[in-house]
């Protein structure tokens, strides 16, 4: 038996506080050191998980304790501490986005491609044992060719207007996720979006720029047409269904309820509430990226989420801004030329 | 194209109209001429279907107007009009069940087999699309060698206790139906009862010696185990599926609700009631028994229900109710040896 | 009781025939006469339901024996005989789409509007329990205010190319449906439309000019963001799905199976086709839709769905068109300036 | 901060293993060490685990290190373990059946009773949440008065015959759970049993005297009818469900399947495969039994299931036994008078 990978884990909020227990329940991985800007929440959390906490993310670097990082920082660290963590030889799992900033993306590609360290984003979301179940029935071609596929996901509830603030968008917060299940499962890349969006669960999300429901259409490469709605707030739940429509049929996932009962009374059936939230509602997914994670460590083989899947999500969000800005279709390619031709 | 069958109708009450507006719209018949006891209900059905009321059931079959006769009287009533229809040479439909009394249904299968003519037992529920699924995935060996059945009937709303006083109690009355069904799906014949029964509902039921809450195990000569529950009041709707169990799988069939709407609020998924009652129910049922009933009548060959098959969950009710009273399990040879073991 | 209304069925096809079974089960309707351009289909119509067949629309229009009549023709016929039948005072029952030349709709309202004559525009959809048990929700305010809807029409299999070139294409022979329904359930109008559409079903489709896949996104008067996907093929059936989605919740209506049955194998479970097509997916909306044109002939009031209703989605329909020939959104206001303003 | 509760394990099986996983995973508990007959066994899991092994049940109960025991032995086991863990002082989880033998079953009441120790049976059914939510409702009196209990509970495969020789027969070893929930639901003991049973999967479990496929009907103390269906073999994935009817409605929990996807294809849809077998069905379920027991050791009050609770449905095992035996209704007086009425 081989020992285990020493992961340290950089950023130590409510996500990687999620990774942290992933971490430790995975086979063949180990955390072993945590840091954060806030070092009272590293040292809790180290203190929970009985692993050293560092005071900043060079030390954890630097230490001979530590073969993998799991980065789990605000949005705007995860460039830095990815170069510097290529730079040092450590595999990285990062959270979604990499970067606001396509510029910033590409730096990381290029360190990353430069110390050819493994590489996986953390879209936890192709993980999922539901949505795996389309992506799986895509694959096999059992709709046929892919025409049409349209993906829900909506928020239980709004998050405040000091994260939307600083969000990068619901384009690329919330949307990304949808575009690379769009990507993922078609198996093609999107070449056009057109954006609606309308402020109408809060108008203090308005006030700062951004919007609460947004509708977007995209043509694929290979002429899909794909259509995705976001909402900050659907009371009934965490709202997460993906229809994939073809020649030969269709596939569909349908929501997690809290439990399956059902109550039939005189005024009709009644069944429970859609499961709230990404880390119930996605806590098999997690568990099933990090396996995937030390699987892909130990066996090598491409990643099961590359850097460059991590890039094109953040061009689509871009090009949907810019579409719901300025009233009209938009190209990918008007955002930045592939990054495999360019870098 | 041949000239219609003519059918007269006897019984103009609730379930012989459902039935004459049925004839009226099965291709190859028509509905010549109707009589009640109660003339006044006779009149008032041939003028809404512009057809001739007859003074009496003699007179009907007397007409040279008369192919066929659909026998909805009473229950006490069939057995006579089964035998004059008989004899004067008329296909017969009769309703559910024959008679309470076995020696009548005796009778009529006397009568009946002297005079050769063509006979349905009006079970409603075999020509019901649902169950037909479930019934053809067991006839074709989807589910292998049947193990255990299991049949859920629930009445919406319990009838008037003068009726449950003259019906013959839950097991000849209501639970008639569900013997059929273990007996048509299973295809083999019923040889156990055990029954337990409870007064839930209504005390009044009780006091005229009837029960409103019955389950039953019934043991069929193939080794099937078939489990029935009755209840005479079901608030969330008319309660009507089918679970059939074997070797290589399971064969279900589900309720039909009102509408198929699923309106999913903060407090959970709310859809819409069961569908009441027996003629909405069953409407494509009725339809289909009246489309097979024509097709019989003009193409020959075995009867759809025969009147033997009319019997024999006469004789599973009366074991039922022996059973009850007895507190053991009955065999129906206890009841009487098979008919085509006398006539 | 009054004596009923008498109708006049011109155009005996597919779905006049369907139209003249639903009149003559409509109590307080009878149908007297059918016409046809093919008189012997008119014959042959006329004789199966015992009624007058009639040599041309005149002389239909010109009998004593018509209060009414049902416009069944194919659509480049529908306005010469509403014209007529308007200026002889018959209320009008017309199938979908009035025209797809917005001028002859617009001769079409004020013949009808000059006249003062009840006309109902058939849009069978608006009368299914499925989807009225979705408009209802909306209405009552059980989703609060609307924020984005969701429609999905699939047919089952295209139709021929002869027919889809004179169809007025998938816009208007077929998102009709939906641009009406996105009208009634929102009850707010459609100020803008972007178009994408597809050849992936057949490709002699895109050589007669049209499309076989489409996808739009509309913007109503109130903000509500509608998706509608078509398709010409889906070969698991008739799909036809609408989602609303508020700020207190969501409704959705399903698919119809064929039955209800669910085989559970040892690979899985399996359940039914959704149901085919229109005349069997929409038996009941007809039924519907006929009781409430007699009871709007009958008691007067407002018509369940006016002329006006019938233009609007018409005008959806060609913008939607010009979106899909420029690549753009299409203001409807670009198309026409509402009726309403002009008449 | 209290310390953790040390847990020491007994029984080292796939079953203990299981355990072994949930304990660690449970706040407030420690496993810290364990014991087997088969010391292999013991030492591969404490390496796992990383805790000490111990050569004996004695040596482990004398160990300061060990607050409470885990009894995950073969059943004949239990109650020597048992006896001694109470007169240890140590509060007690152990596996159910508590014994096979009710005379063995009562000298643990006993024990347990005079040692006053925690004492918790493993059924780990009633920690389910979909069985919770049947549960809750039907206390909360949701269906109002309790009519009729329908419990399926079928194998997905059945176990080797070796195994089934020693299990006690199919009433004890798998219908117990069953019977445990018609108690836990209804909250009302079994009076009467009514058994019919047959051998149908595997004729080598009829060699050794055993059935695999059995109904039984159930009469509470309150009068609610309760069935229940067993068979060692669905092919469809491990099926468990319950349903309950009562005066204002009906409660059921739905089978748990292993994805949520449906694939619509020209012959019908198709979903996954029933989510086979305990460990992973009831995985959530095995969670919340150890964080309760954790709770009740911590914060005291009455066992979430007492071993009275864990001795009524051997009873009624022991009385299906007797009644299949017997082919008629069996009392559960006639097996035993009530511990609480002895003891």
């Amino acid at each position: 038996m081989q020992s285990p990978i020493r992961v340290g884990l950089v950023g130590t909020g409510r996500i990687g506080r999620n990774h942290a227990s992933m971490i430790t329940a995975t086979p063949g991985l180990r955390l072993t050191s945590v840091t954060d800007v806030n070092s009272e929440s590293a040292t809790e959390v180290a203190r929970a998980f009985n692993v050293e906490a560092m005071p900043t993310v060079d030390k954890l670097l630097d230490s001979a304790n530590v073969d993998a990082v799991a980065i789990c920082t605000s949005t705007d660290g995860h460039v830095d501490v990815i170069v510097a963590a290529a730079a040092a030889g450590k595999a990285i799992f990062c959270e979604k986005p990499i970067s606001i900033d396509l510029s910033q993306v590409d730096r990381a590609i290029a360190a990353v491609n430069l110390a050819k360290v493994p590489f996986l984003v953390g879209f936890n979301r192709r993980f999922d044992p539901h949505n795996r179940a389309v992506s799986s029935a895509v694959h096999r071609g059992d709709i046929g060719e892919l025409h049409i596929l349209r993906i829900t996901s909506r928020d239980p509830i709004a998050p405040p207007v000091s994260y939307v603030k600083v969000s990068g968008g619901i384009f690329i917060d919330m949307m990304i996720h949808d575009f690379d299940m769009a990507h993922y499962i078609s198996r093609s890349k999107i070449v056009e979006i057109f954006a609606k969006g309308a402020v109408r669960i809060d108008p203090a999300i308005g006030e700062v720029g951004d919007i609460d429901t947004a509708v977007v259409v995209l043509t694929h490469e290979d002429g899909t047409i794909t259509t995705i709605d976001n909402s900050r707030q659907s009371v009934y739940g965490y709202d997460q269904r993906i229809e994939a429509f073809g020649s030969k049929g269709m596939v569909t996932s349908q929501n997690v309820l809290e439990n399956n009962a059902i109550l039939a009374l005189a005024d009709g059936s009644h069944s429970a509430r859609v499961q709230d939230f990404f880390p119930e509602r996605y806590a098999e997914a997690y568990r099933n990226e990090w396996l995937e994670f030390a699987k892909y460590l130990i066996e090598g083989g491409p990643s099961p989420v590359s850097i460059e899947d991590g890039r094109h999500p953040i061009v689509a969000g871009l090009a949907a801004g810019l579409s719901l800005r300025e009233g009209r279709p938009v190209r990918l390619s008007e955002i930045s030329i592939p990054a495999s031709q360019v870098l």
